[in-house]
């Protein structure tokens, strides 16, 4: 007889059937009730344990963490708490577990030092809801643009373009650190390096997934990228995940809608398949608010506020109109804010964003057109020769979540934008080239996934919402 | 009136309807045929002008590479080569394409040709296909981990241990190349650098998913993997795609089973759902077949030989008896072989991994129990003490395209592979903490996905299933 994972079992009619269950012990009250989770889903299953009959060498290693296989029979429980249990027949020890130095004891621990202990973390209820949820939005990604007729596209993660500049780069390089190669010039001569050139680690997949788009029509990129900012913030990672779709022949107007549509779709579905997880998430965040003051607690409860903003348009708005409430704003004409609204031009901070969002409309905002000035060189130019095609999404207690625009397909407006913001045209001669042969108009955006995960898990710290974090001075595991 | 995606428009009944379709001329003929392509599939909608009530230079601007929105009405083909056809009521040029200067002209090119123009090949019909079977057969994988209960996880990218061994590593810096901090000891200090050690990208997230697996149960990896092994071949990438499963409580044979029918359920799926883009590289390979010497000929097709994949059996046999096999054949006693198969214990080289598949046993053949010298530290040994529960999955053309192991669960002997091998034991202190705290058996293996897609598609060059590839010497795009 083979065992079944516990999310199954935990949805047989209990008839007495045999039954073989593996997995690791949460608790062992009484020397009878074995609490017993797999990893399948955040229940345990009870097993019941005759200690008169149940040889006590079994018994004595029966701890938190230890790994068993039970026989026994499904039957319904008269116990509270679950509707189901088996009647333990036999055990064996898979690995047991030292009580004495386990560092997941049955109790509440700090998120700090579960993050030390990262490699075990995954064993407590928290992280184990965090991660299933992390799968199941990870599938629901893939699942959205299936449907939608999108290729799954895969960017280079090794570049030797460092055209893009939305953030400082890590090297990627063979050389011997101690006997770095230094030509006449006094640079380094990357000719013995692996790729006879300076490498560094992506920060987006776009400028290569628009010409993927080029030719496949509707691509997205999923895959890991990378900053070498040192920001030793509760949302930033020097290394995440980010979904870059590119479409041809959107428009800004498509692509927001696009954007608005995919991360509605991504909740719903969470919200369907991941239930319990969630209910887990939503009794942990009300537990930590009871201990706010009132005036921090959460208006609405975890899943509430996925279904609000599963249910409620997200509303859109100008750069220029967004400006305008933040600088007619009380907190602003306080100066409330650390960085006071006062030209237009300025780049909005967190701070204004998350009064946009949490206090102005009180929902998800995306703000669009944006001055030129502060947005990237491939951005559509308007009309107005003044702002740029460019959205941002905005998320309650996030901040951004999304960026993106429509791209300027035209090849002398690209061309000049270049050389005003004085990037060596030489490295982008391939993009260009896009340009040349058949351009459209094309729209694409990047979602963070790690940031969506936090909306979605109610968590704070980015830490804990992938798996081994990477920032500043911890590469650990 | 919005427009369709060709994929979409192919299967509608003509009746005259008014449609809208953008896209790429692939040929325009007698001045009266377009073939268009939006990337959406491989088929082309023919789109026929009246140029007698066309303007003359609308109609100078359409070449191969031009995009255009077309609007017009469907209709039932008199031609050969389609059912229907769009009878153009009017065209507007998107994006001009200068015929002289376009890379991708009508005409085969070579691949070689096409690498170098790598932001350009997605749209010739060869690599469109190859990148949404690519894309296929991502989303398969997906699904057949979901259907069976499995979590998706990312492990990291950059990793502060090297002990897995796999291959040589990049290193990751942020230190200035050309002032490398020194210490007393004349070693690099990595105080200074980002993560204040040295990291590396990783060659293989087993060993955390090893960990992640200890709370979650079956989970799995799909994630980009590095290797700067200086091999020009066309078999290797230094950077690749690989999808790493990991099972608790997975024997070698359970994870010997779920490999073949992971890659059968695959490969299922790309015959019923990529038809066309298949029956496109079959063709292509016939073409090719055509030109070579009878005795080089491709036996079975390429939708034949993926079809014998899925309804064969998998040989299964040990190391030892492959050993037997390979120093008995002909080959090995003409010593045809490079390296000579005459003692127990030697690595299988490529020639003898394809001589097994075939010749001798003429399908994929997986390979198990292996000796432990020539496997790695974390393999389970065998009660022989000789063999590891280690298995590589051996495919026609492609060679290794899997391989795997039982994982060793028990701590002491984990602790003396590990020293015997004079591996840096605190580098894997986490390592072995899962196997003092409730260790259980388990297994997993790794796939690389561009060896599949390879056997998927026919090609022979691994630099043409990914979109831009890196090999020694080349970054670019």
């Amino acid at each position: 007889m083979s065992y079944k994972q516990i999310k199954n079992i935990l949805k047989l009619n209990p008839n007495s059937q045999n039954i073989i269950v593996k997995g690791w012990v949460k608790t062992f009250r009484a020397n009878r009730f074995i609490s017993l989770n797999d990893g399948s889903c955040i229940e345990n299953i009870q097993c019941v344990v005759d200690f008169e009959t149940m040889k006590s060498e079994i018994l004595e290693k029966i701890n938190t963490g230890t790994s068993l296989k039970i026989h026994g029979s499904l039957i319904k429980s008269m116990g509270k708490g679950q509707n189901l249990e088996i009647k333990v027949t036999d055990i064996k020890i898979l690995g047991e577990c030292d009580i004495e130095t386990y560092p997941i004891q049955p109790k509440k621990h700090s998120l700090e030092f579960l993050r030390e202990n990262a490699h075990l973390r995954i064993r407590t209820n928290t992280f184990g809801a965090i991660m299933r949820i992390r799968s199941n939005i990870s599938f629901s990604i893939h699942k959205f643009f299936k449907e939608k007729g999108f290729y799954y596209v895969n960017t280079p993660i090794i570049t030797g373009s460092d055209a893009e500049g939305a953030g400082e780069m890590f090297k990627v390089t063979t050389l011997d650190l101690k006997n770095i190669p230094i030509d006449k010039k006094n640079m380094v001569n990357y000719e013995s390096d692996f790729f006879s050139k300076e490498t560094n680690l992506t920060v987006s997949g776009q400028l290569e997934a628009e010409s993927l788009a080029m030719g496949l029509g509707n691509v997205y990129t999923f895959g890991p990228t990378f900053r070498a900012e040192n920001s030793n913030t509760s949302r930033h990672l020097a290394e995440f995940w980010m979904i870059e779709p590119e479409m041809a022949f959107y428009d800004l107007n498509d692509n927001m809608n696009l954007a608005e549509s995919f991360i509605k779709s991504i909740l719903k579905n969470l919200i369907v398949e991941c239930e319990n997880d969630l209910n887990f998430l939503k009794n942990r965040l009300e537990q930590e608010d009871k201990m706010k003051p009132q005036k921090d607690r959460n208006e609405l409860n975890l899943i509430e506020r996925l279904n609000f903003v599963v249910n409620n348009d997200f509303e859109k708005i100008t750069y220029s109109d967004a400006f305008e409430i933040l600088k007619n704003c009380k907190l602003n004409k306080k100066k409330k804010f650390k960085y006071i609204i006062d030209k237009w031009g300025v780049d909005f901070q967190s701070e204004h964003e998350r009064y946009l969002v949490e206090k102005h409309f009180k929902k998800p905002v995306i703000v669009y057109d944006y001055p030129a000035k502060i947005k990237a060189f491939y951005m559509r130019m308007n009309d107005d020769n003044k702002t740029v095609k460019a959205m941002d999404i905005l998320f309650p207690g996030i901040g951004e979540i999304v960026g993106g625009s429509q791209r300027e397909e035209r090849l002398d407006v690209l061309k000049s934008r270049i050389k005003e913001l004085k990037i060596d045209q030489k490295e982008l001669w391939w993009y260009l080239d896009l340009r040349k042969y058949g351009s459209v108009k094309h729209s694409g955006f990047g979602l963070g996934l790690e940031r969506l995960i936090l909306f979605s898990t109610g968590m704070t710290n980015i830490r804990d919402v992938i798996p081994f974090p990477r920032t500043p001075r911890n590469a650990e595991f």
